[in-house]
């Protein structure tokens, strides 16, 4: 199965990264490529970076539909697009937080996520909403660092991951711990171990449902919510 | 107070329109521009011509903030965009579907919500729950005519929005009606009347909303959801 | 326009300072009367004060039905008898309470209310899941200090203000606070200042909010909720 | 034990009847008081009712405290003034409606109420959603007759009582049904029997489970919601 | 009336204890059988126990409806097989936690459980889902003892009911208190008296509850949820 | 890898079914065993049913672990035991139901269940409760037809499926259908063809949901709610 993996910002390095962590966890039978628009952000850190980020994203998910993918990935932990992106897809679309939301409620009573800075919260729990699964979450707690710099300290990215995924556990009851953000990647089995706890990377559990969905035969419903659009004029 | 309404599609027509129906009824001490954006779709029905409709909307946000209007209404039922609007702004942005949802709430128990198709329910819910209103929500009941229909048969709709808003107060106990489409405008009157319920037209509803919110001096909260986004690099 | 704002209390130097507010912020063209019942509590701080002030406070709510009013405003944070004004009405009755309650839930993701004591903390909750908008509530804080006490000690009451709402803020992530107590008025702006958050004064944004309506020509159905009372003998 | 049991309106024939009903199943060890106001309306209908109501009811539970009652029934379906009953209360307080919802959510997994007039539907919801119930409410549903009509015309009400408690069952799935309205009593047995669903008539509910309670020696807590009031000025 | 009281685990000493209890407090007109299972775990900490008490548990169910017994009360706070028992029973069935949780939310805003040990928190999360009364919960805390540890050490086992009802009290607005375990009984009119609050003990709220559902001539709907099995075919 | 299915009832000849509609879509790397267990109910139609399944089926959780496989399966859609099967399971455990309601909330923005009689549907909303879902629930509707009618008459089932698929999609708005019962398999294909919405089989949608979760080294939280139950004595 041929999976095309979008990064919606516009950082080749990130991208790279990307596609040597799930080259390394992919199916033996699934062929990835893994790709970023050349326009739009660099990071994507509000609605508007997300909206700015949208539309050259829709035109990969467009060409992942025309040279016969079987699934499209929108690696950005805020799934930025992803109805737009199913309405013009006849293929699976998976988004990465969409997917660790639902595989972590089934994996615990109640999941946390962690999130760079503390003004994003309420975005989260917005997001989380929107997926109606808010009655699964146990918090959004922030690591009170910018995603620069959990890139620039390792050494207190994981510290602080251990310290806020601790809170989580211990006093929001959280039993999974969604690693919200890029730069938190890494430290899952460390967390793990420490805490007891289950720590999901969002890109590889979305590859991993991505392609059981691809194997199952299924894809979203084209009756209504993501229904094609209607052709219409585009001024330009 | 100056006040810029943007007509979020590129419809010269529907602005013209819009901005004829608000001149009736703005306070005298109100200015306002309605305008829409240049590039993009021409009517907006679906998440992908939201998407393509965004970014240039928000170029005219930015004007309205560079140019010193006091607020910003956003003139399509789907509010798109608010968010990274409300983001990028430092006055006050009004949504026309938040605005009349919120005013409904509070005129009755509950209300409902007109829309042209049924495809697009699901949508409707889905912001009702995005505002976080959806114990107010009694249905939202579709005309089955398109846009387009809703223009070319005035007789006919007139017709379906009287039996489906009947529907909505007997077998779904709305006490108010929402007209969530441009098409069903000018029939507001004639409902109330027949089936003793509020009728709001969401455009209407937000321009007086957006005047006394410039009156009482008060705008969005810039602490953490629609905190100024960072400066970063955009690829071009 | 004619808006009559009726303070459910008896205590003619609340309402007095209520008026000298309130004519500050009117349009030009709005004339409001200010008033009292003559019977009842002199102040409204449980569910029994409440009981007694509303059948006097609906009095003045018939009066200013008789004598032409365009709207009535009720100046108690609990909103004592809207139900029943409602029902008695056919001008729009604003209660403090509701009208700040949804101009917050659109100006931030989550309000907190402020309120004096910590055995109200229940009733507040139960009044906004009233108005059905629980999930917009952050939290419920109080002072700890009686109303008499936040007369007597500006001070203090500046400084408790400030450290809760911080509280409110950075520990339930509200990012705008209701001022749910007349005593709280006059240290918004300085509050809005040190923490970043929106600040509301119900009796202002309630007097917005009524002129808006009438301006708009709406008021509250009259089809379920606030039906006419039928026409019944009254023991007397 | 002593338990008075207040008709908040002021109709002396619906208190007897309702003496005699409550007469045949108290407990051997239970000495009932059933009482009603000498002031207010003869029937609630309306909020506005339940407010004018509400003072002589309080005067009737301050009697029962005084006297050395062990217990108080609030017998009008909408609790009138339960919450004030509670505050100025030491003895338990039970208002039938609240009584006979916790029952009903405990005997099924729905239950329905019915109610005279289509238009106090939405109060209903209101009623259930403040005991915070609703996730076990299928429906209310309306006989479409007022209570006189109910009175005069008890072959037709029992028809009607069948076919919408039927209604309620297959349509809706409720298992319980709560007959809301005086009018409505007597006819329990004939609907268990026919529908095989559960029939509550909430005044004995309500004197069951206040022999429990006095019983058991609970009563509501004092600490927050239902405190007592502060002493007080009341202008007369 | 006669009333089984099984005691799902198969301790002989708590059986005997609780049967002391509750004789104590039964009516005159109450006949009780006190009892337990002759298989199975000795005591219920887990699903698990739960799934391995049922099968036993539910044959005393049967025995109590073919003997004539007037009601059945599940006397172990997680409620073990009690939707089975309804199924096959023709009496009543009163479960200790579903019916303190009710009472519970009668007697004040919100509720707190309190249970040995943390890591059984989701579970009575669930719990209280399962009987739809999530809206009425303040918090699940865990004293940190196991139940061994609450038998072997009352003192520290007091001081720790009171430390932690104060901060359920206090920080989660608690104003009922649910001693939900065995070994905790005994220490509930202590924390009445010092934090005000009312603090239930679930055998004795059920044993009233079912007293009072006998009286009334009520039991569960058979209609849907609970209609007993079909026939059928179990290998062995 | 190597994954048990558990059917929890004892009927051989539907676990030979399954059997050979799971191999047809296993992964070529997956090695499965399809079993069930020798005692209890040969099917499950009731929570007195379920209640006899379990301890025989977590016997056969039991040996899954002991004898090193990857995984287990729950294939009876009311999931029984699952708790119970996660406490004592080092492996991940997929209930055929709970894999079904989560991938189906992902496909479409409500679903519906179809389930033989209507006596179920209660039940079936319980069970979607349990898994936090109900936002994502459209409807559980029934096809009125036993098991064993299902069986006998393959065409009336098919047309009854496509009758009550149909309002489910039309009058509740439900995207995705799941065939709530081994009864419906087969039907899929047609289903989606004539109503454009995605169905579901639960039975494949689990096996590929637990091949992806062992595929990415996921299993369910041993912290809380699923960790191991204490050792403790069973009278036998």
């Amino acid at each position: 199965m041929r999976i095309m993996v979008i990064n919606p910002n516009t950082s080749t390095s990130m991208t790279e990264h990307l596609r040597q962590e799930l080259e390394k966890i992919k199916r033996a039978d699934t062929e990835l490529t893994v790709t970023c628009p050349t326009v739009g952000p660099v990071t994507i850190e509000s609605a508007y970076d997300e909206a700015m980020a949208v539309p050259p994203t829709l035109e990969l998910v467009r060409l992942a539909n025309r040279e016969g993918y079987d699934g499209v990935i929108l690696a950005c932990f805020s799934d930025p697009g992803i109805h737009a992106a199913k309405e013009i897809s006849d293929i699976p679309v998976v988004g990465i937080q969409e997917a660790s939301l639902h595989v972590a409620a089934m994996l615990g009573y109640k999941f946390s996520i962690l999130t760079p800075l503390a003004r994003r919260i309420p975005h989260k729990h917005e997001e989380v909403r929107r997926y109606r699964l808010e009655d699964s979450l146990a918090s959004v707690r922030a690591l009170g660092m910018t995603v620069a710099e959990t890139d620039a300290d390792p050494r207190r990215t994981k510290q602080r991951i251990l310290e806020v995924a601790a809170r989580a556990a211990e006093e929001d009851g959280a039993e999974v711990m969604i690693l919200g953000c890029a730069g938190m990647a890494g430290y899952a089995a460390e967390v793990e171990r420490e805490l007891g706890v289950v720590v999901l990377d969002p890109s590889a559990v979305a590859l991993k449902l991505c392609e059981a969905l691809i194997d199952a035969g299924l894809r979203h419903s084209k009756r209504a919510l993501f229904a094609r659009p209607p052709e219409k004029e585009f001024k330009k």
